[in-house]
């Protein structure tokens, strides 16, 4: 029996800990379909387009991984591709509560696929997307939070916004 | 590719909210052992054959769920069963930090096994084995709490534990 | 003795949860205000008008629940209608901390009201306006969430929003 | 309509964080009936007879307070005085989930009762019989946590402790 | 050997529980620097000046302490003023896991300054920023949230607020 | 100004995790005394004897720290030795209220020290002496959780109290 799971997220950009989980998962399930959430109403700093192209390229080595991105309910896209699981990594206390609020809610509109929770590694634990931005911002040192590979791609993103910020 | 799922536990006694996990993992792995942990410093209520009868009575119906019992390290268990995932309940926030603790524990001694976190259903939400000995102890209704086929068993067990105090 | 009970909140737009709450506190007290906080920073979809008609029309049948709405600070209306309680619905720890400072804060301004915490039942435990408002606004499915004769009124104030979306 | 609240719990000893709930409840209830809760598996080291005195003592200034003693389900208790609410004191997120369960519990086994937290004052926050057991054992000023005249009798017994140890 | 602390913190407007922070930090470190950080993101009410000169006219009798403000990453800052300790209040578990991630990045981007939590007294455990904003906007009484001297200063900036939305 | 840090705690046995606090509070303070607290009511493996000779091992390359034992109050100590500081290690929000509670009664008892908390290494955020017995007690491997040169004890310690048991 084939099984998909979805790694569901806004990735902005993607870090090491969203890596780690993409990788446990994939070890899980047989497919793995990375989606990029699109919502209107946040203003990420990466286009979901940047978003999924630096997943592609982190995840290039892993075979059954796929990337995606999607924006409508979760649950309508769990069903559309038959996913027996949505995979979400628990980081701290302050992720569980609206976690679970989310995977009772999907669980209701879409029954057929669990909701799996992934723990990171120790190194990953306090890692987050706000946590680069806010370092790449400043001019900090990304080296551990994001692949190497990705490191110019953020810092450019930044500088091109206090650019921006500039000619207000 | 077969994979395997491991569901610990104590169990003393089985309730729906450990019934409801044991069958969203049969759905996410190929096979399902819920394992009976043997700790000699607690001090059950049930013997492992009783807490092991239990739940083969209620997971029969099941095909793929076998029940076994083990008093050693949960990941020398994984490991000799080449097991890819250790399920565990969240109920909720107060368990997070043992399990995540464990998760990283069991990791370290066995990388092979994920840990994976399931959500039980909102009605079992708050339900524990601990609270079940407690109701049966004082001659409160089981039902919705433990399968009816156990209670009789359930009460069984207090009664006597109270005649042999009795006895003192 | 008679006792008046006020039920703040901003009820944008009022759940199954809160319902739930203002029928409990119907239940422990003679009177029982739902009252519609109007706060200027925030941004709700529904107006303090459309709020209150929206909880009088689900509320209709319980006859010592009144609704109004206040824009300053609540100690200040406790004081004025002589409250002997503010009840809040307490739904999971994150709400905790928030809501023990303002009940102590309450207590400072005005110390004749006392704060109640009151629990919902498991089937509201995870339900909010928030939640609610992201399922309308991306289509999905309102029941069991928020009383059937809103639904309509509901989805029609998400669709008005993207229509003038658009117009921007 | 007279509405009766119970506020349940060990009070091994008597605080002032529980004497301020008491006081609280005492206004917003038309009877208060203090319950000392006997668990034949718990060891408390005041006798059910004692903590009553002691509770009696503390709150005989408050004409609406009752106390008593129960050895079965709470919510049986609830049912035979017709009580609208059973009281309890959240100090902090620890007891918090431990709580909810109660309340879920207690209002499935007893629909009629609502559970209603309070909070104490902040100088009664993180007062805990327990803490005050460990001071008196150590010899420590117990003055801010206990009323006055049960001092003696609390550092009493803990005396009277020590020298039963001494005598095995 | 001389230590040198850093309490940063927006200080938006300083209240009697940094203050209390502040002193307990003088007891511990031979020079404490209050560092009132400047995040272009945020939109502080008061001004770094503002800020600064509120927290210099209520430190002015504490002889080891200096103001200052900061616009980059807090480790840089302490990189270039040696410091041996970052030093933070802990009010609440809400603000742990925030505060934790935060020290550990600190840690990483500049290893020689550990950071250091103090909790605050019983009083100011739930006093924030935010709420004094919240209370003066209503004009509520900031009595016991503010020192005396700054009340004038507090109220006026949210008068003048006021009158400038009036103009829109 | 000298100042003296107190480090308190049972470790039984110490971990890396305390030996990392030791170090970091071995840098803030002059002077460090780690102090194994001797309660007894709990039921320790080691002896304060042996748990101090541990420590005095793993710590022997600090010059500044000290290593005593003490069976009464923590603040009563504390007033003793003039210390300025009680330094406690946090790993995880279920430390949280309980030292949080312990810093706030010791404050109560004696003003004049002041309750430091410190934050561990990721590697060590969740370690702790009981999970170290655990796996020491199922012949796990202990490298990465208690110093190398402990091990050879730590097993021993198990091994005796199988063979005490078996005697029973």
């Amino acid at each position: 029996m084939m099984r998909t799971a979805i790694c569901p997220g806004s990735f902005d950009p993607v870090t090491y800990g969203h890596l780690d989980i993409f990788k446990r998962a994939s070890k899980l399930f047989d497919r793995v379909i990375v989606l990029v959430s699109i919502n209107p109403d946040k203003h990420p700093c990466f286009t979901p387009e940047e978003r999924m192209e630096m997943i592609r390229e982190v995840t290039a080595e892993i075979p059954n991984i796929e990337v995606d991105c999607y924006a409508g309910l979760l649950s309508s896209y769990a069903q559309q591709h038959e996913a027996a699981a949505i995979v979400k990594g628990l980081r701290a206390m302050s992720d569980f509560e609206y976690e679970f609020q989310m995977a009772l809610t999907n669980k209701k509109l879409y029954p057929y696929a669990e909701t799996v929770f992934l723990t990171t590694s120790m190194y990953n634990m306090y890692l987050s997307s706000s946590l680069v931005r806010q370092i790449a911002m400043l001019g900090g040192d990304l080296s551990g939070l994001v692949p190497r590979c990705l490191h110019e791609r953020v810092y450019r993103k930044f500088r091109r916004e206090e650019d921006a910020g500039d000619e207000h």
